[in-house]
């Protein structure tokens, strides 16, 4: 367990409790997200962008089309970006109104990109990133060609700034509360894998890999 | 159908044709959504919060505590926002690498914060919050107190700078890529409400209501 340095950028100030910065619980959050919202200012102006994501150590890697205009601008102008990832993990239904609340996960880091021109850790982190989200898929499909490597910009992101905040639990209601014949609980919430549906241009004879056929199973 | 004004901060530049400035494609993405992304610049840095929110007409609504940092930043310096939000429609995949993709809808807006004074209004839009998250709550529950609508901000932008970015659909591989025999499809995936829990604190005899009865049955 350790803690990560908290700054002025990343200090919870609305209900401090809720907030950590362990590293291991900041890392478990990010590895369980599959996307996340990387925010930069352009100007005055702050721009957001959803996108997948993965972490590798201290670590957080995005990657892009050598084409994308925010790729390209995150590399060349270096701004200080904010990443934020969220789990929904519940809907809290109090007895009274003001004290409905969600249960969640969620972590915000601040950190400048670099580019990543290291070949091999780029082929590592874009193998990663299919692993993620499906593990076992890598080893299976075709592998990028020259072409496609080049059409692939990989950016990290130092995570040593940045903090978690978490709510779990019941209800909190006011202590009168709890004597109202009002219903109050949670409602467990999830991002859910369903059973995979092939693709009608599948060709003849091609069978469900044995890595996804526990997919979407209860 | 009425399209918004494309800007220069909404054009969609990568891959344009999964962008829309459809009026009712972005209302619906926003009427799906639980949560969004709010992200504003301070100073050069952009910082961001997960956040729930609700859509009247033409108008998106945030609410907060009168004590958060950034809800009293946003009402005393107004500055331009851009809120995001993106919900995971599938996971793509295909017979490449490089062909991986996601199937989503996601909706950024930009905008400028309206602190909302008119009590009709704020009264409004606080029970809408509540009846989004559970249609059927806010004649069941406790109502807010006068020191309880004291505590609560309430911010509204207009949705009249905004574009909707789409995917749906199968993988899309190379022709070449067809003729392999690796399996190709989509893991489709979704936001899922289970069964309820009940507080441990439940008063005895307090029943789970009809208008949740039917949450997370299959």
């Amino acid at each position: 367990m350790s803690e990560l340095e908290k700054t002025k950028r990343t200090a919870i100030t609305r209900l401090p409790k809720r907030g950590s910065y362990d590293a291991d619980t900041i890392h478990k959050i990010l590895d369980e997200a599959l996307f996340c919202t990387l925010a930069y200012s352009r100007g005055e102006t702050a721009f957001q962008i959803p996108t997948g994501f993965i972490r590798v150590g201290e670590k957080l890697y995005i990657h892009g089309s050598v084409g994308s205009f925010y790729m390209r601008e995150l590399v060349s102008s270096k701004p200080v970006v904010s990443i934020g990832v969220m789990l929904v993990d519940g809907l809290v239904l109090a007895r009274s109104a003001f004290h409905h609340s969600v249960n969640y996960r969620s972590v915000v880091l601040f950190g400048q990109p670099e580019l990543v021109t290291d070949e091999a850790e780029l082929y590592a982190v874009l193998e990663q990133f299919t692993e993620k989200i499906c593990p076992g898929r890598w080893a299976d499909i075709r592998k990028p060609n020259k072409g496609e490597w080049k059409a692939t910009m990989v950016l990290s992101f130092d995570i040593n700034e940045a903090s978690a905040k978490i709510r779990i639990g019941a209800p909190k209601d006011d202590e009168e509360d709890y004597d109202l014949d009002i219903w109050a609980g949670v409602i467990p919430t999830s991002f859910e894998m369903k059973t995979p549906v092939p693709d009608p241009a599948l060709k003849e004879g091609v069978k469900l890999p044995d890595y996804l056929k526990d997919v979407g199973k209860l």
